[in-house]
């Protein structure tokens, strides 16, 4: 199995991310794959402060203190998880990355995506995923099926269905400019169908 | 007296800024100027957090997300407290402000200055200090001052003498290069004499 990969994970709220990750690194590991699985905003010891800090936020929290606050975490995210795990030829499996970013942050509440891509960069240090796999799902679905997940709707899940249309529409529009990097799965009917495209991806990942 | 002035105070640990804000705010109040005190990290609700973050951040916390952390703060601070006090015309004094990051991250731990130069202009949108006051003070009587204000020394004052001392530096270098905002008022034998010269530069800064 090819060594070293950084996959990411991207999809508006609600696309099955963290379930299709969980099955797919089961998967992986089968066939004898050294995998983590990792996410952001989270990963790291610091992420947990973040995490908290962005959800206790607010209304009160402005747009570009939430933009530096993810960079933070991806920082060291990229420092203490990503970078280690990588060189010591794991496959990683990171749900949301830089793309969440410029989707939330600049497509959804409208920041500059220039600032954004400077920021991911520095943050990043250059790290940039081998492929992305996004979970595409229309927005009242994805929320319906995030809403059943949780227990509470967090802040982003209160954002509006016109914020999470600019996200999606965010997402597919990034796909489209990097389209050797992006593959776009639509959601299926089922878990099932949607793992097998997604593992169909990931067979072609490691063979190129 | 003139109004909506946005005044920071950079120094190394141990300068005495806290105290002359202090001071100085009292100063000019009784003069009848509507000033607002406040400081970085600090000044808003966000802030405790992310004092807490970088405080108990310990070792593991990589210089990058530690700017990233600072950069939130400021993004924050400018956006919640320091725009709209200027707007309404207030007079600002803010303990440490962009010049900090340049000098602890930057010159500091060695983060790349033009970086940071990027994230500062973009987690202030764009908001410079009218005039900047750097209380310089040698490193070891600054951190002699430092320890004893305070019950425990925290992730900085650990740094050790040389951090401090291209702190110091870094901060002159920065006075050096912008020598029409910034003023240099070296720490005099006492706190009287030292205020003294703090009002002196405020006073032709009104004036002006």
């Amino acid at each position: 199995m090819k060594k070293g990969l950084f996959i990411t994970f991207e999809g508006p709220e609600g696309s099955g991310k963290t379930t299709h990750i969980a099955l797919l690194a089961t998967y992986l590991r089968s066939k004898g794959g050294r995998v983590l699985v990792t996410r952001e905003p989270g990963g790291t010891n610091l992420a947990a402060g973040i995490r908290k800090l962005l959800l206790d936020g607010g209304e009160g929290l402005s747009p570009m203190a939430e933009l530096f606050l993810y960079e933070a975490d991806r920082a060291q995210h990229v420092h203490e998880t990503l970078l280690p795990a990588l060189r010591k030829g794991t496959l990683v499996l990171c749900d949301r990355y830089t793309d969440s970013t410029l989707a939330y942050q600049g497509f959804g509440r409208g920041l500059n995506r220039k600032a954004i891509n400077t920021l991911n960069a520095i943050a990043a240090g250059g790290l940039k995923p081998h492929h992305t796999i996004l979970l595409d799902v229309p927005v009242k679905r994805g929320l319906r099926q995030a809403k059943r997940k949780k227990n509470h709707h967090d802040r982003l899940e209160r954002a509006g269905l016109a914020f999470h249309q600019r996200v999606r529409d965010g997402f597919l529009r990034l796909a489209k400019t990097e389209n050797r990097r992006f593959r776009v799965i639509p959601q299926q009917a089922t878990i099932e169908a949607t793992q097998i495209l997604i593992r169909h991806a990931m067979d072609s990942f490691l063979k190129t």
